[in-house]
């Protein structure tokens, strides 16, 4: 469906197929243009930016001219908007102008999806959110202890807007879909229903609209805007991908999960570059090689595991710690930013230790890091996937190859880091069967990056920061298009005597038994936090849940052809698949795991029942217990440790697989 | 000095005296104008302010025609300059706009003071000051437990600018003031030093400017602007006040601490109209007449003390719960602020009980305050004066007999409700000898209110909310003309087990030795917190340091002539007498108590020994020990408890009573 332009009495409307999404008037105009200058305040990964506006200029006066726009203020033409393949494409009249602000079409109970990967709301409506990547923040919320602390200590305690992964592009509940082409911060505010206003720090190149009759429509469409992954390879999803950073004991306990009874497909050693200790807990050296005293003859043991069935992952991110031999590599290159003052790199502290920032906009650089780095030092020696962790950071004030601003290349810098592994993939031909992560994304990182993270949740069930957020998480990222998602099964950020308790462990391998991915990771203090195999109960129902993920696999890969087919994600908002009951589009806490599947992990402490949304127009059946219910209610039933609340279609295809598994 | 305007090429520059104060081109314009919207949420007195901004526009361009100016944009003419009698007269031209910022010129260095009473920071360079009368907050740095609790709780944390009383003036160190003339919301911006800016929520009446050669005569101009106080009474600071609120204990209670030593010369009972207990503590009933029950006789109790020179004080605020009988008779007169949306009168939550509003822009409900209620419940039955408390609560959703904007009324209430206890006081012929005392406050504040308190702080030594606040809020607030201040010895706020300590309460007692009024305070919850009679050694300390108080009152009388005749405070910035030595111009934790003292109070716990900056000029001699500190550089001293670290002139004409003081 088209974006048309119509000239009204005073102004004009703009369409995005029959939904007006803005109406621009002269005594109220929708545009309006200015000027400012961003004052930046960031501690490590922290970002505290706000705007010091010296104008912002209502444009009332509107010539229209066949799909062109000229708007004006005060007689001085300021703004160009031309309606072209479904855009509107957005012209400064003057140089001086940095700002723009739009006000849509807004109407009481519209709700707005999406805005990347969001963790604490899928539905934006009646808050605001910047689209600026950052650390996502620890604690998330003003009201807990643990925001305070960190907030108090090291400036990161976040709020619910903050994410690793932000995308300025929503979907309205009117049916359609809106995104800003720019890299700039920009800012969707929803607090005021009848009128949302976006804002950007710069005229952007364009605004694009999207329509659709359905939902999914408007997903697909986004998927094929941003990029589609290619299907995930049946190793990731087939068993579980066991997180372990102890050296060469990480094959010893691996081997006794195994004996276990678990299901594994894949062993991910993120200290395979070696450790460093800090005050935060054991991180890794950010050199990227094997370390051979930390794992002797790795090469060999990856062969090892291939020829069992079992892929060996790393770590990897874009930073090179001055103490190691690739930072000495890459300055000698001329690969790393630089300085605005002078010609010495740039050095970002990382909490205790100090990296310089490869250059991706050299592409001297960006090869030089997918080839020699990753190409070489990883795919070479057998890895098949890695956590591209970080790419949030760019500090504003860098000097880069290409001589963008900061202020652009801050946003761009995940997608250019998602394109630098992929490169690397290809490079090997692994493209579809080597997997890297990333918590970090803006706009276009599906185009390159076959598989999101959730970040670094707190170990507990906190509303704004523990296990709940992966659920917002995956919904809200699969609605800009990106079908893969999963998290660190057992949370991440232990802080301040907050450690893992059994009950959680055992709940987040419930979700991510239910998860393409299900990826166990020990987190930032291994030694203080209860590990998979460090209590009995915990393993057995572990193991439990990897056989379930594991008997899940024929599903998910059908799920992984439809994802490559239409866009949709596997773990998906209810109303993409029952877009005609309503009852389903204010559902944050449960997912659709494709059609078939209704999951409503438990994410609180204490539960002995659950209570889960079946959309209506089919009858649903408790995995556990058979009990069959009527869509277009709410089920309530018993969730002991051991049977997370997941219910299944009657009429399903896969009715029998999943019988069995509710069986076994 | 004259207000001076000057053409200049593309623009023009404004003088006040030979400073250049503001600087206007085409392509660097100093005044913007616009519109916007507030959003308002408020939560017991706590403002949470936001601007939803529709337009700032740059004024580019400039007409000059003798002392006016016409502003324009894009050939609009916007807004008229008139330099006329020392200020700016400002004129919408166009009636929709409703903001108007103003930068004016800044130095690298250059100091900001005043800003009302400020609790925080005196100097206001490199920080934001929104001026809107409120809670202050409880703990008032985001870094704490306290207002993190707060906060969450009650959302009463706070933060550095809140007070109940802003004022938009301020002094610059290029010995200028800038004051706005306007009751609606605005903000003083100083973060950038090369261009402050400020912001007013309307288009203000004036902009006044004041220029000197010295900053005393600045605070002598600021003074007669905005209303010069009766000198104080002698008995008021001649000996202390008891604040007791024990019902008839009181009498008690006060007998034994006169009988320890200690020079009363007044009891504040702010229990006379009873009690009512909640969760914040014990409260009181807010019906404005003696309780019978809680204080028999009163008015013949009141009489019998002032034969022994002993006066009575109480306590009145300008609402009335919703349970006394003066609401109904409020109500029924028609006497009360009403809702927008219905003809009832407007209640406002004072948490766990609910309140009406005396409507004072109503002049016979102003009169009826004032007459019927202070006049005949106060004033005819013996009290020599009271607390009036609060002023910083009108709701701005409020219908006022006056038709006035809530938001341009909110600022105006404090001085309206000093209005109201002044013409009381007038018409009882007690001008210059009852006393009340205000937290609340706004620009004209002075010219009614005869004393200022310091408000509600935290019963410790926490930097942005304990005891040291008091001297910064002495030293703001007399800088823009308010003579007299004090505060509650011992500290109000007690919450979340932070409780009063003996060497808090005698810090406390040593810092109000200094000051004009020595008035105790049980605070918030007398029953859990220390009290001066509730041990020996605390009451010991107190007796002593009564007899210092008492034995200044000469030196102190001579100060209150001062201040009438030049409106300089008692308690004031050591830069107003010494201002040729610039190391007195950072001194916030001290203050010259008059010419000839200087008070550097203990304010911190575990304090043995304590520095004080000595003004450069002079010879000074330490209190207790009568060593001799040359001038122009910092003294350290023993700070015993009962020493609190004084200085005086050795040539001052009251050099043999100091002597006196310290040798008693």
């Amino acid at each position: 469906m088209s974006v048309r332009l119509h000239a009204a009495e005073g102004g004009f409307d703009i369409f995005a197929g029959d939904v007006l999404v803005i109406r621009h008037r002269a005594d109220a105009p929708a545009l309006f243009v200015g000027a400012g200058s961003p004052r930046v305040d960031m501690y490590r990964g922290n970002y505290f930016l706000e705007d010091k506006l010296a104008e912002r200029v209502a444009l009332r006066e509107a010539a229209i001219d066949g799909d062109r726009v000229i708007l004006s203020a005060g007689g001085r033409a300021l703004l160009a908007l031309t309606v072209r393949d479904g855009a509107l494409a957005c012209e400064a009249l003057d140089p001086a102008l940095n700002r723009l602000w739009l006000s849509t079409v807004g109407e009481a109970g519209e709700r707005f999806w999406g805005g990347g990967e969001q963790l604490s709301y899928v539905d934006m409506a009646g808050r605001r959110f910047p689209m600026w990547t950052s650390e996502p923040g620890i604690g998330r919320d003003k009201s807990t202890l643990m925001t305070f602390q960190c907030d108090r200590d090291h400036r990161s305690g976040g709020d619910y807007w903050n994410t690793n992964y932000p995308q300025p592009t929503y979907l309205s509940s009117r049916r359609y879909a809106l995104h800003v082409d720019t890299t700039a911060y920009s800012c969707f505010d929803f607090r005021d229903a009848d009128a949302p206003e976006i804002e950007v720090w710069e005229i952007p190149a364009r605004i694009e609209l999207f329509a659709a009759d359905r939902f999914a429509s408007l997903v697909g469409q986004l998927s094929t805007r941003f990029g589609r992954q290619p299907q995930l390879p049946a190793w990731a999803f087939s068993g579980a991908i066991l997180g372990l950073k102890d050296g060469t004991r990480s094959f010893e306990r691996m081997e006794k999960i195994i004996a276990a009874g678990a299901e594994v497909t894949g062993l991910w050693c993120e200290d395979w570059i070696g450790l460093r200790v800090t005050s935060f807990g054991k991180r890794l050296f950010w050199d990227w090689k094997a370390n051979d005293a930390r794992y002797p003859n790795l090469k060999q043991k990856i062969a090892e595991l291939n020829d069992r069935g079992i892929r060996f992952m790393g770590y990897v991110n874009p930073y090179l710690a001055i103490d190691g031999t690739q930072y000495v590599e890459a300055a000698e290159a001329g690969y790393l930013a630089l300085k605005l003052d002078a010609d010495e790199p740039y050095i970002v502290d990382f909490g205790e230790f100090d990296c310089g920032i490869v250059d991706f906009t050299n592409p001297a650089a960006a090869e030089w890091f997918a080839d020699r780095v990753i190409g070489r030092e990883m795919l070479d020696i057998g890895l098949s996937g890695w956590m591209a962790d970080f790419g949030e950071y760019l500090p504003t004030d860098v000097r880069l190859h290409d001589g963008s601003d900061g202020m652009l290349a801050h946003n761009a810098w995940p997608t250019l880091w998602a394109e630098v592994n992929a490169r690397a993939v290809a490079s090997r031909s692994k493209t579809g069967d080597a997997v890297f992560f990333m918590r970090a994304g803006f706009t276009g990182v599906g185009a390159h990056c076959p598989l999101l993270w959730a970040g670094d949740q707190c170990v507990d069930f906190s509303r704004h920061d523990g296990i709940g957020t992966v659920i917002r998480a995956a919904l809200s990222s699969g609605l800009v298009g990106n079908a893969y998602h999963h998290s660190d099964l057992g949370g991440y950020t232990s802080l301040y005597d907050n450690v893992r308790t059994p009950e959680l462990l055992m709940r987040w391998s419930e979700l991510s038994a239910f998860s393409p991915v299900m990826r166990s990771h020990e987190g930032n203090r291994p030694d203080s936090n209860l590990q998979l195999d460090g209590d009995d109960a915990v393993l057995a129902h572990f193991v439990a849940m990897t056989k379930v993920h594991a008997a899940l696999a024929p599903y998910v890969a059908h799920l992984c052809e439809e994802a490559a087919a239409t866009g949709l994600p596997l773990q998906r908002a209810l109303f993409l698949d029952y877009e005609d009951d309503a009852g389903c589009w204010g559902v944050e806490t449960q997912f659709a795991y494709g059609r078939d599947l209704i999951v409503a992990p438990v994410i609180e402490a204490g539960a002995e029942r659950w209570h889960a949304y079946l959309p209506a127009g089919a009858e649903w059946r408790h995995l556990w217990s058979g009990e069959a219910f009527v869509g277009g209610a709410t089920a309530e039933v018993a969730a002991p440790i051991g049977q997370p609340p997941v219910f299944y279609r009657s009429d399903s295809a896969f009715a029998a697989l999943f019988a069995s598994i509710g069986a076994a």
